[in-house]
């Protein structure tokens, strides 16, 4: 218990809640632990998200893609962290993208009811749930903002940050050039000018059919440095 | 007291919250009125946001820019409205925009702790604030998810539909066309044929410097058509 409970405080749900309270939760809640092997599938793209997952162990690999499918963007999350937060409420409660397990995986989940009942008991959690969601929203609408000229570089540090989470690494596009060209909006020799630029400031590496994102935090500064608001 | 109680329920925040619990938290609580001349400031940019403001009646034109300043997008609310119930809670708690009375405006406000006391003790407002937040952040992925040609239109329809609300009307765009291409990150003749494209289809209309969005929902539908999860 120990451990889960150091575990938990890393994240920002938890952020604020007092040892005591947490205990207080866990003896009257009804947690489920999971635990997955590595290539297991842990949540399907579409699929109803009715609980809160919370990775405790290991690495989880998100796979998502553009509605035709010719763009994949995969990245992977490490524990502490939760699947899909803001996918629990709203309209679409269903997974965004694919989960599988990264080697072993331990996670922690509690119904929709319950996390209701902790937010109604627990003014803390309910702020925290709101401080979430909302910095995901004023980050999008913050980062379309920043924008200055449009090149392919501020959109590409633009999608990459609206779809990835802040501490995800292994960041990787995959699509045909054609198709990576065409979504952007831009022509054969633009992307690969800037993916051969982007490539020389090491902030990714690519191949025929693969971006690699280096530095994702490169991308935030290019996007959002010198604005006052800052990231999650 | 019955107008305003009417007017709230249209709300998306007061939606399934019953008549005798409204009249009750009207009872309890210190609800502030104010009212509006045409033209009179409203809120500002980057102010706090600390209370959350129900346009009750008349319209507000809301102004927000890109942070160089070339970009501007105007759009108008109409009562029943809310005024940035994202900014509220998270990083950046501030007016995303500038905000001025279009003729008489009433509005009501409430402070954030009042706010969270009714989430806590009505679960109805929590799961509907819930949802409203939770939609914003899906929206914006879902639409970024949806592009698939990555073209101009695509580029405008995602940007128009990320800023703007669903009920929102009198959107337009001010910004020089040097400005605007720039920002569209396409060249000068690219926009103006998409521009002419679209204003003979009647989803917008253009200037030398202004474009004026007429159908906001013809954007949404050339995003989002096809696509299981629809907006709001």
């Amino acid at each position: 218990m120990e451990n889960i409970y150091q575990t938990l405080m890393q994240l920002p749900l938890f952020q604020g809640v007092s040892r005591a309270k947490l205990l207080e939760l866990v003896e009257k809640t009804r947690f489920h632990f999971l635990k997955y092997e590595d290539g297991e599938k842990v949540a399907s793209r579409a699929t109803a998200c009715t609980h809160l997952k919370f990775l405790l162990s290991g690495s989880i690999r998100c796979e998502m893609s553009t509605y035709d499918g010719k763009v994949r963007l995969i990245q992977t999350l490490h524990a502490p962290d939760i699947i899909a937060p803001d996918h629990i409420f709203g309209r679409s409660t269903h997974y965004p993208g694919n989960y599988y397990a990264e080697g072993q995986v331990g996670l922690m989940q509690i119904d929709k009811s319950t996390f209701m009942s902790f937010m109604q008991d627990e003014p803390i959690f309910l702020i925290n749930m709101l401080n979430i969601l909302s910095r995901r929203s004023q980050k999008s609408k913050e980062s379309l903002l920043s924008i200055s000229n449009g090149d392919l570089r501020e959109r590409l540090a633009y999608w990459i940050l609206n779809l990835t989470s802040r501490n995800a690494t292994d960041i990787h596009i995959n699509a045909r050039q054609r198709d990576l060209y065409s979504y952007f909006g831009v022509q054969r020799t633009a992307l690969l000018n800037t993916l051969a630029e982007m490539k020389q400031e090491k902030i990714i590496d690519y191949t025929i059919n693969e971006v690699h994102i280096l530095d994702r935090r490169a991308l935030r500064d290019m996007l959002l440095e010198g604005i006052e608001f800052m990231e999650e």
